[in-house]
């Protein structure tokens, strides 16, 4: 039997094509897939329509060697999956008793009488192997058409989590290619996407020849780019030692641009730096509205650096809270890189710690002017014996102007102790 | 022409197909078709690979009368669609001379030389209408071929929601099928899902069988439950006006515990009883960081009304800063509603606002104790002529304890302010 590469994902269910619902199975199934080097090439989402999922169904069989369906197995009219796949495969259905006493003993169990229309789920397509629910009533089903799978797996997380468990030990690890894919993405800041992509680019070429071929994709979101690099061979360690090496040719060509090569966030690596360093941390806000303060302490254990937070959203706040000089607010006005300066240099030394970070912007949609339109942000810091101050102006709505300050603000210091402990 | 009744949503980009993202504009993008009487039919999720993107395209053309697209119109090379689109719709491409002149504005906006590579967001397939992107640099484009449409709409969100909300006014609008599926989400607090569904359910019958049937569906998420109502009707003030009785009949039910009837945040819902009360907020907050103050600030002219907010995480700061006293502290213990009062108290009458806030607690994962375990948070909330606290047991992890103890501190001062003005 040909190893099975290449996977579709489909997700069965009217609920999960309406605004507020979403398939989220297939996350836990790409994981697991991709554990036993098996790709997921598509994921779709379909109501339960039997000709919209047979649709569905033909277009994936035609392009993958597995697809895994999930839900669409209960008892009722609109489980649908079952007969679907009978009819594509065309294999005609029969009940299992196994199966329907199974269900019956479940509900007299339960001191229930089995309802008629669970029958439903006893029905079996032919040469379908069965996969058994610990967790409910509906079992899976594993159907094999050439070298090709279909398998059909409960929607309810709990149930299909413990059926795919026991796939991965079984049938699925049976026809895996053995060869492991790993995933690293790396986190950038201080460059466009553009930017990034242009300074990257010429190692694409040479990743993808490598004995252990690379994939890299670049994607941008607010105040950072990730770069997401993927590989796969028959060595996981092998494929990590790949994975190294190719995010230290990132880290060459960017510098410290990247402030992560596993993933974590902006407060973690910094939390990281300050631990390492000793080093306490006190916050003074404006615009940001106690954002820089309550990343800061999304990091488990961030007590250890984290002395306070002070929004000061007025200015009479930031001269009582901060002792930011009235004089100085009236002659720069209060979104300046000296009240900045001030701030993070007031709040650092009433907590006496090592580092202050000293915010205040307009973040809109209110508030601006021509000279200092919305998006307009002074970020300062102080650590031991070096102070800086930067004017940004960022884009976007409210949000996305705290989110970009917050993340500049950080990075700021990160930098700052990076070029201090050189 | 023939209206668009059936719509297929295709997220494009290779990162959506790992475990860890998740394609959520097609949320987003339900949502406002559904408002114009498009059903959606079909969601895909396809790689950064332009056979399969082409195949996909080319499956949904087959099955709906408008394929919405979504992502992989960047500047950089694993960027498809543009190129994939014209091929499948047998379309010539070129370049746009005022998209490229355009772009190339953006950049010098920001004191940026226009790289290369962007001039491949100005290629345009030969009949493609421009859909002008406000928000950054990718334009989307309206390609028809036949009665069937094709929409590409840039990934980031914030650029796709723009461009959306125009598509709404104008081009789609002119194509709906003219049913309009309105929704209605009721957002309540207090109560779990089951006592909710309890109370709710004997409505559901009556809203099945009404002239304007409504369908309910209830979701849990952190420290609230949602009730989504949905209706269609051809006149569009007929769905509203059934919509509204169904909510007002939730309301009889679940009184004060409804925040919001049409979707607005907690921190909305409060941020306008303040401004209709004329009331200004202050908030020390302990173990969330600055969570609250970040949430009340997320609300554009928040500065009306929110004056400071103090994030006291040592001891030490919430003596200096709050004016708690030491021995309040030594006799309570610093996760205690003395010492949450006693921060309200304080911060309030150092901000000399009308509203104070104060929160104490243990958000993990280290800390806990037998008696004051992860997840004990102590609230306390002080308004004129009346004072408040709540020691509350939450059950998860860090981000999870924040996220409800920033709720329950914010629904506090909604019901005390909505008793006080009985």
């Amino acid at each position: 039997m040909r190893p099975l590469r290449r996977a579709a994902i489909v997700a069965v269910g009217s609920e999960l094509l309406t605004p507020s619902r979403i398939d989220t199975n297939s996350l836990l199934i790409t994981e697991q897939l991709n554990l036993l080097g098996i790709d997921v090439v598509l994921k779709s989402v379909v109501g339960d329509d039997p000709e919209e999922v047979g649709a569905v169904l033909n277009a994936a069989l035609a392009r993958v060697d597995v697809v895994i369906c999930s839900g669409g197995l209960g008892p009722t009219d609109d489980d649908v999956t079952r007969d679907v796949v009978a009819r594509v495969l065309d294999r005609p259905l029969a009940e299992d008793e196994r199966i329907s006493k199974q269900i019956e003993a479940r509900f007299a169990g339960r001191g229930l009488h089995m309802p008629d229309i669970n029958r439903r789920q006893a029905m079996v397509p032919a040469g379908a192997r069965i996969l058994e629910n610990v967790k409910g009533t509906a079992p899976g089903l594993w159907l094999e058409e050439g070298d090709r799978v279909v398998v059909l797996l409960p929607g309810p997380p709990r149930e299909l989590k413990a059926m795919l468990a026991d796939l991965m030990e079984g049938a699925l690890k049976a026809r895996a290619p053995g060869r492991s894919l790993v995933r690293r993405v790396l986190r950038i800041t201080g460059r466009t996407e553009s930017h990034t992509e242009e300074t990257i680019r010429p190692l694409y070429g040479e990743w993808a020849r490598a004995p252990v071929p690379i994939a890299a994709t670049i994607l941008a979101s607010l105040g950072q780019i990730e770069l997401h690099l993927s590989a796969g061979a028959v060595s996981r360690a092998e494929t990590e030692a790949a994975l190294d090496a190719a995010s230290l040719q990132v880290i060459e060509r960017l510098g410290v641009d990247v402030y992560s090569r596993d993933g974590r966030s902006m407060e973690e690596a910094l939390g990281e730096m300050l631990v390492e360093r000793s080093l306490r941390i006190a916050v003074a806000e404006s615009c940001t509205g106690g954002l820089i303060t309550s990343r800061l302490t999304d990091v488990p254990g961030s007590s250890r650096y984290v002395d306070r937070g002070v929004v000061a959203y007025t200015n009479d706040a930031k001269t009582e809270l901060l002792g930011v000089a009235r004089t100085l607010i009236e002659e720069h006005g209060a979104v300046s890189e000296p009240v900045a300066v001030a701030m993070a240099e007031g709040v650092r030394a009433r907590a006496t710690t090592d580092v202050g970070i000293g915010v205040t912007g307009i973040a809109g949609p209110g508030g601006g002017t021509p000279e200092k339109p919305v998006g307009t942000v002074a970020v300062a810091a102080v650590i031991p014996g070096l102070t800086r101050s930067r004017l940004f102006r960022f884009v976007g709505d409210r949000e996305h102007v705290k989110a970009q300050a917050s993340q500049a603000a950080l990075d700021m210091v990160r930098r700052m102790l990076l070029a201090s402990s050189q």
